[in-house]
């Protein structure tokens, strides 16, 4: 184990980190919000440029990382990032346990969502920035970023961090220069984010939030490009105007989407975007699962008071698609209260999520599109043991290997969502009912097996809100400590997809070499 | 396609079902129910016969069957026996409709024990006899039983049908010769029940049912030893005496167990058994689950009210670990309003299921094992990429197609779950409150999401009872023609593990060859 250059590049993040806290540390000070908010980041901001720059000290005498090394890096800088990014919320009394400080950046940082604060309305302004931007931070991934700074070298160490980091079975680089790339997502990126804090702010402001404008067109954009979600008025989304719901809806989609796709279009190869398979199955998928939920809201399915007007059901489905299925958990209506249908067709996006190499969680849908790809190549097998498959992918030959390897994350992923559920069974919270009050009216649930699957997907693939007592006018601070450390790791497990995280807690990864 | 050979093996599966109905018509006949009673046997007797016949009469040129003929034959074989299985529900008018009928029977063949029988003390006594005797037939699979009769030959067409037809992912002779290893199966099959019927004779009869004791010791048998689960007093297994229930929970595991382990009896190598990963871990799983049902029916993790003594606290836990592990589904009581941790537990072990090669539906405990293996295999392999796995199972090398083939039966198997969910959604059932009256009080369920997911998840398995709308004191009743239909086709795909049935359904299986 190459322990310097893990220090050193370790540091580096910690620096970086410290260097984006400024920006919640300056919202402080515009808002006046007194000392104890802006010591609440000055000082993990002093602890990681200290800690940062003391392990650039020890020069590596090797400058490769091998795969492992690399992996296991990114899953401790993630697991790092959430220790420091935690400590504001202790210090300014936000969210006073640590525990529940570390769900909460864990959840920023992931881009999930899923949020213990009870009454959102308490929270200090830089103490929301903070939240949504750590979905910004944690969307395109900070290693990503760091790879921008670092000389590049050909050996591929790169590679393996950008591998372990980026939501996808492959990554391709869509320039032959890792740097390049890095630095072209990036702009996307920015590109996006601007555009849409643009577009939000043609609106007219939310009523009784007149002053605040930019500054929750900003949050909201953070949490739509990073698929993130977390709520900053009450109510999530539900106050916004319909026009700034319909662009954060396509904007989440298009957040979900993978950013490869937007640099087709940067050098006038647009009409290739059409090509992509994976393209036409997300859009297929969005467009299918926005026809059930309406057809479902309408009472096509079961019998369900009509309270929406055609458009609400509209915007309401489109709006709740989009959010689920780019695993962001932002809400413009109570989705748990809605008829099985729409229940089971969120449940259903929870699990499949966005395109590969976008900021969305989920197990991709280029990972479903293999399965079925699989699936029917054995089915052939079996039929004639002499077949030879020539299965493709978006125009290249798909191995064999790929379709394995495919399968099997695919199956850890639902055995993580049910060991979830088995550890959270044991949670005292389990059986206790809560009152939930959100636009479908006062009504009450008992938390049961559908909460604790549901927060279990929700956050393995980094959706945040689940159903029942987990739904997204609750929140997860009914569950005990060790549910919430669970689910923290769950989340982790989720935006780094699961071996990279197995391979830090792996004996042999820490053997010399 | 060998269609005339097909004929001739479908005409004797006909023939052999028709036989085996000739049991439940002797029982009408000894309980003098009457005329439409025993036409309703006699008549698709007479069908079967007749069609069983008419099929021997082509008389085929080529001897081989391909793989994907016997796996489409092996599909078909158990379409057909269900088609005309239903017949008798629907002449003596226990079950009116005959996709209800259809439904029942095929939960009887496959050993699902799912019921769409509201009352059960309206059926017959030959209709109880059929569902229980179909769960018998349908535990070892009658394909494999016709394979005594067919002259063996050694190109592996028998091997086909067996391979469909078992459960489990690696089919084993025991002994060379695949008639002699089929032929001990069925004897140590057939010694097992025979041993468990005695056994329960010996006990006290239920108060109120003292002259049904042989009959009801056998129906309660047939459901153990193919681990169905049909029930035929009111509340399944409830008012049988402890001891009763004691034995049953011990013959359900004893069903579960891969039966070439009893074969190692047999020959003297007892020791041997100890050393079966796959027993050691089906053992293992089910104490842990005991403790843990026990545990939280004793309050531990989450509240509840004390009304089992602790004997029918051990008993109720060991009883419904052992039936739902091995995918039975008979209950001694409400399991359904148990504490999350216990329903969690059930979840759980609906997915594992039992051995391979036993007559136990679910996952399989050695697919668990290989799961895990492999995901060990792909871990150290991004350690090491030139790490070179050594996995072993049972002594024998696994090996990477075996384990890449488990990985691709697991994902195909979380989807079928979730692909029936989605339809079961669009059931105008969903929403609709019923009453539960069961040892744990008259309570209200209403059917939602885990109704429809548990159901699709018991009817994959063969477990049968779900939970919530379709627990253990309700019946499928409610479900639409579409849901059962879709149900009943889930429930074939988990007996013949899924691939088969494709491929009966697959065009290119019907192309000349």
């Amino acid at each position: 184990m190459n322990y310097k250059k893990l220090g050193n590049i370790l540091g580096k993040i910690m620096i970086l980190e410290g260097a984006l806290m400024l920006a919640p540390l300056i919202v402080s000070i515009v808002y006046r919000e007194g000392w104890q908010n802006v010591f609440a980041f000055a000082i993990p901001i002093a602890a990681l440029a200290l800690g940062g720059l003391l392990l650039q000290i020890p020069k590596a005498k090797r400058d490769h990382l091998y795969q492992k090394e690399g992996f296991a890096l990114t899953a401790l800088s993630w697991i790092v990032m959430a220790l420091f990014g935690a400590i504001p919320f202790v210090i300014n009394g936000d969210i006073p346990h640590y525990v529940d400080a570390c769900f909460e950046i864990m959840s920023g940082f992931t881009t999930t969502g899923a949020s213990i604060v009870t009454d959102i309305t308490a929270l200090s302004r830089s103490t929301l920035f903070w939240r949504s931007f750590s979905h910004w931070i944690g969307g395109m991934g900070i290693l990503v970023f760091v790879l921008i700074f670092i000389p590049e070298s050909n050996d591929g160490s790169s590679m393996h961090l950008l591998r372990a980091e980026s939501p996808g079975p492959q990554v391709g680089k869509i320039v032959s220069k890792m740097k390049v790339t890095t630095r072209i997502l990036y702009l996307i990126y920015l590109g996006l984010t601007v555009l849409e804090v643009i577009i939000l702010m043609l609106d007219k402001p939310i009523p009784g939030y007149e002053n605040d404008q930019f500054f929750f067109s900003l949050l909201a954009t953070f949490g739509c490009a990073g698929t993130g979600g977390f709520g900053f008025i009450p109510g999530s989304i539900e106050l916004f105007n319909p026009f700034s719901q319909y662009v954060m809806a396509i904007f989440l989609l298009l957040f979900g989407c993978n950013f490869a796709l937007y640099y087709l279009i940067l050098i006038g190869r647009a009409r290739d975007i059409l090509r992509s398979e994976e393209f036409k199955t997300y859009i297929g998928i969005a467009v299918v699962a926005v026809g059930l939920v309406f057809l479902s809201l309408a009472g096509k399915f079961e019998a369900f008071p009509q309270t929406y007007t055609t458009e609400e059901a509209f915007r309401h489905s489109l709006f709740q698609v989009a959010s689920i299925m780019t695993t962001t958990g932002y809400t413009t209506a109570d989705y748990s209260a809605w008829p099985i249908t729409a229940v089971s067709v969120l449940v259903l996006l929870m699990f499949v999520g966005g395109m590969a190499g976008s900021t969305a969680g989920g197990m991709k849908v280029s990972r479903i599109v293999m399965a079925a790809k699989g699936t029917y190549i054995n089915l052939r097998k079996l039929i004639n043991p002499r077949y030879v498959p020539k299965a493709k992918l978006e125009g290249k030959t798909l191995e064999q290997k790929t379709i394995n390897d495919v399968f099997a994350f695919l199956t850890l992923y639902f055995f993580i969502v049910l060991a979830s559920v088995l550890v959270l069974s044991f949670d005292p919270v389990n059986g206790q009912a809560v009152t939930v009050v959100s636009d479908a009216g006062t009504y009450e649930v008992t938390h049961g097996f559908f909460s604790n699957f549901s927060a279990s997907l929700a956050c393995i693939s980094n959706v945040g809100p689940a159903f029942e007592a987990v739904g997204p006018y609750l929140s997860y601070s009914g569950y005990s400590i060790l549910s919430k450390l669970v689910l923290t790791f769950v989340m982790l497990l989720g935006r780094l997809e699961i071996l990279p995280v197995f391979i830090l807690f792996h004996r042999r990864t820490w053997k010399k070499i």
